[in-house]
């Protein structure tokens, strides 16, 4: 049964304040928890209808907390439009990563990205491409937003999303004939017909402003989708996840 | 001053019901209004703030009925989070196509998609690649959905959305050495490897359930968006708007 403690806690930790001071997210629905346990993540709560706990009670450590409760007060604390049998607590990872190994692969860079929807269909696209670390500024939309969970679709569990000083991020990591900037801008050179590389940074600007004006300073290269025909009006730009999804395949493609 | 009756009949064109009934949808805020006046839709109604109608009075033709409201009466009959000075009513405008000139491009095929925000970006993809002609199923969400009309940023005034059954469709069109339909499909070929061509059809399925199996008998070309690398363990799939980037992306990189 959900006690009203619970309950309140969980309509905190919707916030991000309350997520950061317990350190702490959600996620919900058959299939995001099926790879939250499938993941390193370390659950602490489990609220789901009797059919789930019995299906999965194997699967969950002993010191998960799992509260049976009834469709009715899932429903109250989901924020789900269609809830659906399992609500689970989770610890938010402390993650680090090593400068060497990220001088060798390919990470994104976002600059103040503010719609959970676009961010967790980021996630989803680096997971596919094989990216393993995005470093967004600290002013973007918070990894752990009910919203991006949901739209990454699992990928969250596999792709490590860090917040970073930018300014103070990107000078660590001279830019050199090993090691490239990239980014994309709609004074870009055509991509598919520009050098790219198996690692370095590709640099993805917010919707409404792009990439910050001290941030270009660190391309090297720079990068544009060249619309079709290429002399005919059109949309100003593509949506930030559509670009990125198109620059991740087109790296990809080539190594 | 916002009437009573233009209220109610706002409110009512919120639902695709009204919209077919009075074959009219709306589009709001400055820059997609903007896009609505030099696209060759018919604008019936103009409610926005006066220092909107002084700026743009006279890019706005005889029969539009203007009303100037203050920023509380727009607020009133908003569906943005931020309503933006101008709100438009347009008719429905009557599509055809013609069959010659189809068999010659390349046209996207979506079958049955239900998210307003994944059509309205597939819309801006296929603008910004030149794809005249979306052919939808005819489940799939009504184009004028607000959020639709919203997601576009104005793409949807440019190419023609129609509304098919696409199993009576499909069969005018069939496949040949000139005439090819693609389908992206988690058993095809690598796309970067694959033969693709000018023209055709790409039929990209619902997010929840694919491509129908009826409409996989016309598919002759089966693409894969292949993930990286290969052989490790990732999202099951890609979002149906990204996965359409990308198919767009690499047949325009072609030619």
């Amino acid at each position: 049964m959900l006690s009203k403690n619970k309950t309140k806690f969980i309509n905190s930790i919707k916030k991000k304040k309350y997520r950061e001071l317990h350190q702490c997210f959600f996620a919900e629905g058959e299939k995001l928890v099926d790879e939250l346990l499938n993941s390193d993540f370390q659950i602490t709560d489990i609220l789901s209808t009797k059919d789930w706990i019995e299906k999965n009670a194997n699967r969950l450590k002993s010191e998960v907390e799992i509260t049976e409760i009834s469709e009715t007060e899932l429903k109250k604390i989901s924020s789900l439009s269609t809830p659906n049998k399992v609500f689970a607590i989770a610890a938010q990872p402390e993650l680090s990563y090593n400068q060497n190994e990220i001088q060798n692969e390919l990470s994104l860079i976002l600059d103040t990205i503010n719609d959970p929807g676009n961010l967790g269909t980021i996630i989803r696209i680096a997971d596919w491409f094989g990216i393993k670390n995005i470093f967004c500024s600290n002013d973007s939309v918070d990894v752990y937003n009910p919203k991006v969970v949901q739209a990454s679709m699992g990928a969250i569990f596999r792709v490590k999303i860090h917040y970073v000083d930018l300014t103070e991020f990107l000078p660590k990591f001279k830019q050199s004939e090993n090691f490239k900037i990239f980014g994309t801008l709609l004074d870009g050179n055509n991509i598919y017909n520009e050098q790219l590389s198996k690692n370095g940074f590709i640099i993805m600007g917010s919707e409404s402003h792009g990439i910050s004006e001290y941030l270009r300073t660190f391309i090297n290269t720079k990068l544009f989708i060249p619309n079709f025909p290429e002399n005919i009006k059109t949309s100003e730009s593509l949506n930030i996840s559509t670009a990125t999804a198109i620059v991740c395949s087109e790296f990809r493609r080539r190594f």
